[in-house]
């Protein structure tokens, strides 16, 4: 279903442009939250570019672009910012999930709380297996993927966060997309192609171990110095 | 065992900022993969900061910093800053891994393709339910947490990946610590309190669904602009 000049953008240069800006949205709504329970109702943005390694003017910038201006000397209102933020990003309302795959990573998926805090719901439960086939998890009975075309448009489900093996990764993003899904989670270690109507997001486990090796490597490089100096 | 001032550089401002300049090193890693998959020797800073959203500036610095300078005119050789990165990374040799948590989540991690690919071996798993005592996953068997003293030295596992609920997290990542562990990948959305000596990446799940909440409103909203226009 897919062609080659449509191919998700998550797999193209303009596509790591706007990962990157929306990470730093993310991160400032982080910072805010953090800022919020630490009592604090102004914040400048040197103060929000500091700590995330950010220039204040790259945060000046990106605000600019959705229409918001700190003052001089008086910066951002915490409060404001963040529901603004929350709109920008969409997560100001709840989202209705489908989740694929019911296997171990699936079962974990429905017992996140970290989704559900964030207005995220997973309404339906989908898996080929027939051996699961009307079984229930976390009160959800288990679905075929032929009930996706019914219960996409029913349970107005705009995403779906895929939790299969990376074989049938993609024709499973196929069959949701085509029963009405416009944003994809995915899990498996591949690239998914899709139109460029569909968001999709892959979430790489290997590059969170990765990050966590750079940070020991580079711990015990100091720790080199410090007993070398 | 955490000390208010010995807190885990991830919940701190410096934290952040180491976070994103090695994010952007991971970032760098995977584009000249992908450079190499279709055949490319050479890059500029600039053909390499553009797809990321980065300033070209940015990106010599960072290079820079670890002793890497491309040439004018001539740019960065890709199989060259490849392997240079994987060893700043510290991912130019294999890292063995315990699992703590053999629940849904800590199975499918067992599973996941994307650790070993990338050099990450989990050598040894570990629960606190004695009712999973002595099974066996991937052909390891389930140890208890009394066992972490003796196993991470003998198999020399350098990095904990914690699979735990979230009011478990935080002692069972003061035995891994304990127990001789320098590193800890942690699931559980919860923040984890470390001594300096120990690095700690948390996955945010809740963030992947964030970003693509925010994909989806921003392509709505440029649809609603074009059938407008």
């Amino acid at each position: 279903m897919a062609k080659a000049d449509d191919l998700d953008s998550e797999t193209t240069a303009v596509g790591e442009t706007r990962r990157a800006a929306t990470l730093r949205l993310s991160l400032y709504l982080r910072q805010l939250e953090r800022l919020e329970r630490i009592g604090r109702a102004r914040v400048s943005s040197k103060e929000l570019a500091e700590p995330l390694g950010l220039s204040a003017a790259q945060i000046r910038k990106d605000l600019a672009y959705f229409g918001h201006f700190g003052q001089a000397g008086v910066g951002y209102e915490v409060a404001v910012l963040q529901s603004s933020l929350r709109g920008v990003l969409g997560v100001d309302r709840p989202w209705n999930a489908a989740l694929i795959g019911v296997g171990n990573l699936g079962r974990a998926l429905l017992g996140y709380r970290g989704f559900v805090d964030r207005g995220f719901r997973i309404r339906a439960i989908f898996d080929r297996d027939p051996a699961l086939a009307s079984k229930r998890f976390h009160g959800l009975e288990v679905r075929g993927l032929n009930d996706l075309k019914r219960l996409v448009p029913k349970l107005q489900l705009e995403l779906a966060i895929l939790a299969v093996p990376a074989d049938a990764a993609q024709e499973v993003a196929n069959r949701a997309i085509k029963a009405g899904v416009v944003g994809l989670l995915s899990f498996a270690p591949t690239a998914i192609s899709a139109p460029a109507s569909v968001a999709v997001v892959s979430v790489d486990l290997g590059l969170q171990l990765e990050q966590l090796a750079f940070r020991v490597s580079q711990q015990r490089a100091n720790q080199r110095k410090q007993s070398a100096g």
